[in-house]
């Protein structure tokens, strides 16, 4: 599809704006029978939605819930699962880790072992991320010949541990038994060229176990979801686009610049992001604007506060559209509905408006709606090719 | 598909209950333009429908009619143009031959050829049953070095025949040139380990020439469908699921045997089939319960007797919805509508009830309303992974 795309792009001087609400899609609540978008009152995505084609997108496969890499690798077209980024990687992306091509990013979780070096909390107790700081600094105290070697914390018990230096390689097995009442796992190497990457792993730990020995509960770490920067086509290539991300929140600045956009400088809250929209409006022909809240809410179970997300959401509808977009999609990167308090695999209602969409049945932004709508049930990597043929940016395949 | 389900499936208590109505999607007959299952009483599973998500599958590809074999490996989440099993197999199933690993299974028919050896009918006049019983005994006395056959009958005019031995291939091409005035074709070996059994297999029609001489109209046999066992993943690796089969007619069983499910004993009425279902609830995670009247009718062309079956069958589901499964789903192995008295390539109705299965406009259970469902229209082997969600057995992928 790709490929398709990169042959098939034609210049334009159209613009294009992605909305992302992580986590859109919910489900119904016991009581009243109605889901988040059901329940909100989006008086701006619901008329949006009757002028727009509108369908359900599925990110990954039927059933497969989506983390944040492969929900927004989707929506940038980029099939999820023929692009896959490990772990460590996009815990780095996470937290602005200046991650390089080469460095091997593994993911870490301070863990409790007993005498006999069993695991008894694979979480160390959830400590403070204060206690978390202080422990990484011990961490990085470790030196290991011919390896450059980054701790960097998290939140809680996590950290991201980054090996550079020339010839290593992510091919390596996890440490964590996921399991309580085992001991941690050496670190395998899963090809040969991983063979010295898996030694200056193993000789890590045990260094770390020894350092962190008075440490308890975080008297030990687990390593896992080693992986190195993926080599992605790059987004303005594939599709001839001048492309922006616009994301308050680090791992989705990450995830734009894994595909090659230009991540735009913004402040905290979906008003400061819009601002950002409007100031670069000129310099760009792809937006990608990323809202949080959704996500945060239905994360915490918490109903009332996702329907509140997006209403809040709604209200910024009108502002987007007086920019005056060629085409305006609104959808997101996988579901999270508030009665799970969890990612979902449930499908994500998606719009796609242009003066070109099509006439459509739905009149309403919800999940109950879209599913009769004229996109369909669409894989979301099939989603930007839509969006380019709305934009008038791709050429005729054939004669 | 199964590689991903095998990755992401974890362990949980939740019970998951697939009631599979043969034959279950039908056409509307002229006089009103209703369907079996727009015609059929059945306000249980329409309740269920309501409360359920919905959609259509189509279980090889679309225009495809599916034998029982694709049918049900659709169902089961498998491919089935990627695993696909020989009619020989199939056939042996069905009459609960006990077929081992390296037997090579063909489906044999009776036919009456004439004086210059030319096929005048390719189904002897569909001779009796205990006819075809008693020419089978002669077939079984036919002998050759080093491979043990054996002759087993069906109905009618068609028999099994096995041969078991060491160095075995069902890599062979049929005898039955589909046509009449022409002579049975002699096997050929479609790669070069099947030389020895084109031969062993020549030999044996042969003979049965020789044996049958005198036994117009079934004077002459023809094979088709040679096979062996195929090495299909198992069913309760691949998912994690303590799997029981529960199938009155023996094809089922076989099928279910074949991905490695448990085959419940049970009586030869579906009342039977219930009780088989609660006395076992505890003992497994996933039940496959088949319901063959829907089938039977539909090839008989019996509409009427099929939306009786269907209404039959409705009356049983509140029994099921009081076991207190996770996930219920109601869905069939291929569409036997009545207007055609054969299996057809229209996709057939599904719904997938758990607490989790999301809001969907649908409220009835036809082939018309559910192809609003928000499963949409799905390959058959995607059901498996949306199933496994809903009784939350999945992780998610990626971070």
């Amino acid at each position: 599809m790709l490929d398709l795309m990169r042959s098939l792009a034609v210049e334009n001087t159209t613009k294009i704006v992605l909305l992302s609400l992580d986590g859109l899609g919910g489900l119904p609540r016991g009581e009243t029978g109605r889901s988040e978008l059901e329940t909100a009152r989006i008086p701006n995505l619901n008329a949006l939605a009757a002028a727009s084609a509108c369908g359900l997108l599925r990110h990954v496969a039927p059933g497969i819930t989506p983390g944040s890499g492969p929900g927004h690798l989707g929506l940038f077209g980029y099939d999820p699962l023929a692009y896959q980024v490990g772990r460590g990687v996009l815990e780095a992306l996470g937290i602005e880790f200046d991650l390089r091509g080469g460095d091997v990013a593994a993911r870490g979780n301070f863990c409790t072992v007993d005498g006999a070096g069993l695991i008894t909390d694979r979480r160390a107790g959830r400590i403070a991320t204060d206690v978390c700081v202080r422990l990484t600094e011990r961490l990085r105290t470790i030196q290991l010949p011919g390896v450059e070697l980054m701790v960097e914390p998290v939140k809680e018990h996590r950290f991201v541990l980054v090996l550079r230096g020339t010839g290593l390689s992510g091919r390596l097995s996890e440490t964590d038994p996921q399991a309580v009442g085992k001991a941690p796992l050496a670190v395998r190497a899963l090809d040969a060229a991983a063979t010295r990457s898996a030694e200056l792993v193993n000789a890590f730990v045990d260094e770390a176990r020894r350092r962190l020995a008075d440490a308890a509960p975080a008297n030990m770490i687990l390593l896992r979801g080693f992986d190195q920067l993926p080599d992605l086509p790059r987004f303005p290539e594939v599709y001839g686009l001048r492309a922006a991300a616009i994301a308050a929140y680090p791992m989705y600045r990450g995830l734009a610049k894994l595909v090659g956009m230009d991540v735009l400088k913004t402040g905290g809250s979906f008003a400061d992001e819009i601002a950002t929209l409007r100031e670069h409006w000129q310099a760009y022909d792809f937006f990608f604007v990323h809202y949080k809240d959704t996500d945060k809410a239905g994360e915490d179970g918490d109903f009332d506060a996702k329907v509140a997300a997006l209403e809040r959401f709604d209200a910024f509808v009108p502002a987007v559209r007086d920019l005056g977009p060629d085409v305006l999609v609104v959808s997101g990167d996988h579901s999270t509905p508030s009665v799970l308090a969890a990612h979902g695999w449930q499908p994500v209602p998606a719009l796609v408006w242009s003066r070109y969409c099509g006439a459509d049945p739905v009149t309403a932004f919800t999940e109950r709606a879209c599913a009769a709508g004229t996109l369909g049930l669409l894989p979301a990597h099939h989603l930007m090719p839509i969006v380019m043929a709305n934009a008038l940016r791709l050429t005729k395949f054939g004669a």
